[in-house]
């Protein structure tokens, strides 16, 4: 069972940000994601794309963004629990929460925060039979370790930017990258289609379109795969097969949590973005109020104002005293303090 | 008259992001600010300080916080009235709003956004007979313009960090330079007291400790300073005199306009930040709510909030739909665009 203070359901930036809010409270993080890295969307939709809209930032990076956000936090040493969809939430008798994923690790923390965004990630899976039985045993929908690839046989599958990428990058590392796409005409940044082009005729991609993955072989894992082409089959063996074909956002199981939904968003009030089960709070685009912007930087206010009433409800009397942190600086969890140059009183003689 | 969509009173961060949030939905913006620069706190009490709770920045200093808001607002063209304070409000019968300063600059807008912070920052004055006439006519509380001090006489009195800082820039301005404090003892940076006892040492600095600056003299502006010091008083010429004693907020004129006012703060509501006055947004630290945290990052998504109803309210009737910066990309009042690079649809041969 792991534990901790606040229990944060999503590694996006308004969940990675209550890590730090949360930490100048002395209140430790655990965070759960059903992507198995952090930084949500960023990461894993568009890491390499601009955003114009974060405060102080006239251009960043998604992906950069994320990479600061989890240096931001990073002192106050925060859990991660990635790769696995939080499934269940279980009231405990003594106020705190259970809450289980689909793969059966158990988190307890007397505060729950959810910051899923528009749901969990759930990729698009090709219509293959006995697709399923393969998952985990040579198909995957999501590279998590690319050096499980090391000269082994790799077969991906798609058109867009992940397709593209993750081929270039196999290319050094698979003994063999067959990409398969239904057109020949690939969507994604030129730079990118470009290499696809050059490994191509470099013989480091083995290109087949327009094609399309239709069976999948093996007795107890993925062995070989048979692609249709000009109405031909062919059979390429192979020791995975990764069909990239995006990913669409569910709201997923947390909308069977008794939590009040409107228009797939989770219902809160602005004074502390508390759903109406007392204790979970939903924070960041998955919430929905009068006026609600789903903007990451609304995120970040809503996640900070959260962590106020989490710091009250774990302290009951307690009074807390807002610091400011150029005044206080910022003492980690890790033993580490970052704090602004002290002023000296010193005579001039 | 200068005319705008939205007057924003403070150029604080809060005051600055507003443009960009405004630009994004094609308002324009004019700044009115007390200070002679933009920035508000961030940059006249602390811009060489690290903030650490700007969410994506693990550290910035705050005169680089306020020089990227300046840059991610400057292609929406924001205007400034600087260096005066706004006086008076009047509303007028077509339901716009006059604001005058204490300079008699006016502006007229349909919408008003307070982003005063703490209130207009007045400077500490020292308490010496007939000082009020000689303001403006060699006696200065701020430094505007470092260049009208070039080869003139100074005294500047106080012994923090702005006293020692602008004693150390105009050594190299000014063809002399009198510091003047009443203890031996200097509280600033360690670098800046260093300076300082090095350039009195070169005999760039006049250093007159432990003294006070308590007689003025010259006709029709300033032509000499009297020093008290070991009980002795001293004549010391000069064309200008600088106390820089520090400045302290006040709520000030914006007290009296008929505001909802609880503990020197606007009372708002969070749905848009909206005053009792309709038209009339207050946001960032001058505001207050149930819930409100005087922090940067909630000034944010307070001035975000708010340019929803300020565009609803100056085009009624007209939907208007969300779009990302990353997707739509942006485009300037200065005809700039920014976007992301596209992704292009092109064949693999």
């Amino acid at each position: 069972m792991i534990k901790t203070d606040i229990l944060i359901i999503g590694a996006g930036p308004t969940g990675l940000f209550t890590v730090f809010e949360a930490g100048l409270l002395k209140l430790r993080c655990h965070l759960i994601d059903a992507l198995p890295i952090a930084g949500g969307q960023c990461s894993e939709i568009y890491p390499k794309k601009p955003i114009y809209d974060i405060p102080g930032f006239p251009e960043v990076l998604a992906g950069k963004l994320t990479d600061n956000l989890l240096e931001q936090g990073k002192q106050f040493e925060p859990g991660f629990t990635l790769g696995e969809r939080a499934e269940t939430i279980d009231k405990q008798e003594d106020g705190s929460f259970i809450v289980t994923t689909n793969k059966g690790t158990k988190h307890q923390a007397p505060i729950v925060a959810i910051a899923g965004g528009l749901g969990s990630f759930e990729p698009r899976k090709p219509l293959i039979e006995n697709i399923a039985f393969y998952e985990d045993k040579g198909v995957e929908y999501f590279i998590k370790d690319p050096e499980v690839y090391r000269d082994k046989k790799v077969v991906i599958s798609g058109g867009g930017d992940s397709a593209l990428d993750w081929a270039i990058f196999l290319a050094d590392v698979a003994s063999e990258v067959t990409l398969v796409h239904r057109r020949n005409e690939f969507r994604g940044a030129l730079d990118s289609v470009d290499t696809v082009q050059e490994l191509k005729l470099l013989g480091k991609i083995n290109l087949v379109t327009p094609a399309e993955v239709i069976k999948l072989h093996g007795d107890s894992k993925v062995e070989a795969v048979s692609v249709l082409k000009d109405g031909q089959e062919e059979r390429i063996e192979t020791d995975h097969f990764i069909p990239l074909f995006g990913l669409s956002p569910k709201l997923g199981p947390i909308g069977n949590w008794g939590l009040d939904i409107e228009k797939n968003a989770i219902k809160v009030d602005t004074f502390d973005y508390q759903t109406n089960i007392p204790g979970v709070f939903a924070i960041g685009d998955v919430n929905t109020y009068p006026g609600k912007l789903k903007l990451i930087l609304c995120g970040f206010h809503e996640a900070t104002l959260m962590c106020q009433s989490a710091y009250k409800i774990l302290n009951p009397g307690k009074k807390y005293v807002m610091k400011y942190t150029t005044v206080s600086g910022i003492n980690g969890f890790d033993g580490s303090r970052k704090e602004s140059p002290k002023a000296v009183v010193k005579a001039i003689v």
